[in-house]
């Protein structure tokens, strides 16, 4: 069986979503046209590649091994971010029902400690920044570098849902003098005046989740915020974003722990523990938090040759970081170094932010 | 059983398409983003329909009984429309599939004789137009009145694809002094170059239908042209379209036969038999005949009071009438008053053309 | 000296409006980005056209005569249209400027006898409509032909600010029972609430005008509706729009006076005499009253050859007949058979409406 | 006379461009629309300016005297850029006309010395960025602060239009593996094949200038190109855009002399004297030069309060910045630290590119 026979040849265009490389691609304003294959035939199509991907594996010609290896692990990295977009996108859609049915009913019952934020010095100086080659990591956290930080404060904590109610008590939707341009103009058209996915009902507020219609938790991370409202909430409080590289800084001797998509919570929650005085905590999981940094190349940086390196460096503009990994994020799939991007009016994704200040 | 208790009240909102009088509407252009409902649902919700409906018909009041009728009579005749709406944008849905996958894969072998248009002389005077109240009618089909029609004469057959092909060789789709202005802008716009559904393949052309891909009958009436490409063709052949009046005049006598939804073509063809000397053939079933007259209310129109009065007045303004059915509809929904009405650029539809001109 | 020398080339594509067969068309979404040429230039021009017409017309030559002088009519005719477009044009270009600037500072004073609008009986019958050969008319006015017109009555007047007022008074704009579909849809995406160029000024309703902004006259004509505002206004009224062959009949005896461009009045006004009893009057002038009837082709109606034949035929689609006249047509220009038309969404033309019903 | 009387207090909207803190402003979109005033008034109004200023300057009392000198600088600077942006407008305008008006008759002949551009090592380390107090900067210059330089090699002249053509010839526009992904959609949808103001005629290259349709001149440099065809023109000669960093560290020695406004070219030109070996050359005047650098604040930037802190804090979003001048800046408004900004598909801009590469 040759291992690269293709299942359908117009599979090739159907599914290429962004590869100039590869050739065609379905138009993208269409894919919701597409009427879909009968569960038989996506099982065979399972069927097909697990066959294909066995013959690969299998295979041990010592001189092929290498590269399949880096590919295979590239893709499966690949397929741990679709899993999250899945949970993401599925969200959206079910939202946009106004019966509002819930992708998952039960929900796990998870003890909590609400904890409020506190200030975290961390130090200026030259620092390393970025992902060395001692174990996977993808081609935009490298290479790694040195950079020159100043003094800073970063929160204990992200920002939480009581908090940002406090913003919008004090008409932070409506101050114009709190928001970047380019925010007040989205605020104008798309009619914000709340996180993503809130609703008003009666005297409080509520908000849709995987696990449908759901009271707020006051102390959990807000969450669904975009960019401009990140930015708009931390000049409110007197604060602002963090740079990539100070909360990598933050970050880097934290451990990979916290509600990732392993807690079935799939929503961010408050911490489950204290915070460890002088230390940063839910750095990873719950919330990605928007740093203040457009996403660009690291000094050096070279995607790699062929259709693979279409895959990170050609959507360096006019995209912001963001860090840490969400509730709907493996954990297994998250590091320190790791960078995620999002243009700055995307608010579907699980987006928080962590405020960070100068120093006194 | 209360006979109007409400399976989902939440389905009023959802399934309200255009009633203003009924109240808040789903917005039209998030349709698309409704996640469905299981098979287990949508089989309680019919069985829930049907049982009211039976309670609904099996009560004897003799004082809402008139009303009633009228109002379920009403129903069935809109439900057939929908018959037909179903089969015309599962057409369009499945053709944007690149795959092509068909709706019906066994097409019924059907005997034809097909047959060159002549003209057929519809003598000029005054003639009743419209539907009496003799037997079910939609509003928009009365009340009956007197018209003057000049003679004319009028094509027996619609225009085949035959004939259709040979406007396209003679440069019918680039040139503009053929068209209204708005269909040349249209063209422009949308890159028309043949009916809707046509594609090229090498040296022949095919056409997508509810059987899948399949070659061009070229004596087959052509189908899937918009209100201009009809307009503009009838002014290539020297000739124009009928006023809805004279293809009327023109039907009156003839009996309800052709190519409907019950043979299960799916697809217009030529016709079955040779044409009755000095007689239109083929006027129903097929397709539906584009006629040069704007939708608009007759003499003395009323809508019916509530709800029910926006089902055809509100929408006389820049739609078109087309007249005869066509091969998705049902036989018994269609007769000589009957009309049908869509925007001039509409091409969805089983929408083709039968010529007329004035006397020589 | 060669009258068809051209002043320069490039104003055959830039002066190019809508005429496909006289070649390549300046953008029109990009006419308001050319700048202008000085007036020097501007004045060459007129007298390199004024010296190139009276060669033209100067020249004796038997055989070129009438086919020059049917063009020259024609020409003059269309100017007369473009000196009336300049008007509506000016009034809504300066209308767009918050300073309001005023295009005529004095406005003559002219007595008026405000009259409340009767009914007038227009018989049925068989009627002769349209121009016949006797004077020059738009080809869009012929052939004269006979139709068949049930008996009606026609309003004796427009309607006036004062009913219109009603009309808003009584929530006309926020019932959509009163309006067509598309109607309704306009309503609500262009905000409309009001006639255009009305404005609330504390407790009083001023309109811009052509000499600034100003009161409010409650007995002039209503001015500046689309057909969607005339239509709901007539459906509320319980009464409808006339076909333009009942305004044809109603105005075939009609002495054509009435408050034209020649006024400077330049705004639509109450009449300037008593009503003459069982007769329409202010047919003529005031305003384009909207008729019912979609603009399209008369019965046996062929458009020139060449690029005149484009000046009509090709924009009968998707358009509403207006008829009389407006206070900013010159007196000459219009007659009984004349068919003006716009989309039924336009409101800056001087267009209002007047009221017809069906016999009681 | 108070020097804080308006002239009309229309003109607070009217005039207001971005400033919510000054409260409404004239909708942008239809700004086009808006009728202009009379010469008699323009001047009346300049004269007004002119009297109160005048009144403001010499008003000795000492407490108000810095505030308003530093609101008077901000003020002038502010028109400078003004200054520019209306010639830039006015290339923009006249280029939309087919007949192609000059805006400058009168070229001057201006020597110059056509060179290769060579590179030229930057070396690393940190370095002071920014602007001090010690004169007048923009905010958006400050604070002054340390960064952390890699080693780097900087062009000894930017990119010339001789240069871009061998991109060109190569098909640069039609490969997409060397765009950003948003570059490539941006060369699609607008059409993309050759700088702005760059016109075929048979067999040369012609562009439009504000002397008209001129040859193109292959040793000045490449202009009115975006960001993304910077970028890609960079990755297909095997270099990189520099940081702003760079360029700054750069251009610290070097003296601000070259091609400004004040040359009357009103177009980049090839330099008039040889280049200094081992330093850059043309870096101030000609084109500004497209940095890799986002815009961003630098640490511990604060906008002003105020209506005068909107004018650079607000729109550091999705632009990015550029560096040096061009031939329509007053070459006093420039200096090394000077950061202009557009977004990356801006093209209506004088802006060219220099290219930066890592050491060998």
């Amino acid at each position: 069986m040759n291992p690269r026979t293709s299942f359908d040849p117009a599979f090739r265009v159907l599914f290429n979503s962004y590869y100039n490389a590869v050739g065609e691609k379905h138009p993208r304003p269409e894919r919701g046209l597409l009427t879909r294959p009968s569960l038989h035939e996506v099982l065979a199509y399972r069927r097909h590649v697990d066959a294909r991907m066995t013959t690969l594996l299998d295979d041990e010609s010592a001189h092929t091994r290498p590269a399949a290896a880096a590919l295979v692990t590239l893709g499966l990295n690949h397929e741990e971010q679709h899993q999250e977009l899945i949970l993401t996108d599925l969200k959206h859609l079910l939202s946009r029902n106004p019966l509002a049915p819930a992708y998952a009913r039960h929900e796990p019952s998870i003890a909590r400690r609400p904890t409020k934020p506190s200030w975290v010095d961390v130090p200026g100086g030259i620092r390393e920044i970025g992902a060395d080659d001692s174990a996977f990591a993808f081609d935009n956290e490298g290479p790694r570098h040195r950079a020159l930080l100043q003094d800073c404060r970063v929160a204990s904590h992200p920002v939480r849902c009581r908090e940002y109610l406090a913003f919008m008590d004090d008409d932070g939707y409506r101050r114009p003098e709190l928001w970047l341009a380019m925010g007040w103009d989205a605020v104008q058209a798309q009619g914000w005046q709340a996180p993503m996915y809130w609703q008003r009902a009666q005297e409080r507020w509520m908000h849709f989740t995987l696990h449908g219609l759901a009271e707020l938790d006051l102390d959990a991370p807000v969450c669904h915020v975009s960019y401009f409202e990140a930015d708009a909430y931390a000049r409110w409080a007197g604060a602002r974003l963090p740079t990539e590289f100070e909360w990598e800084a933050a970050s880097a001797d934290a451990a990979i722990a916290g509600n990732f998509v392993e807690s079935r919570a799939l929503r961010p929650m408050a911490p489950n523990s204290d915070a460890e005085p002088g230390a940063c905590s839910q750095l990873f999981g719950d919330v990605w938090e928007w740093t203040q940094s457009g996403y660009s190349a690291y000094p050096g940086y070279r995607p790699a040759p062929g259709a693979v390196g279409e895959y990170n460096g050609k959507f360096m503009c006019n995209q912001y970081v963001l860090r840490g990994g969400s509730c709907v994020t493996p954990r297994r799939h998250i590091r320190s170094t790791y960078r995620n991007f999002f243009p700055p009016e995307a608010r579907w994704q699980f987006s928080g932010l962590r405020l960070a200040r100068d120093p006194a």
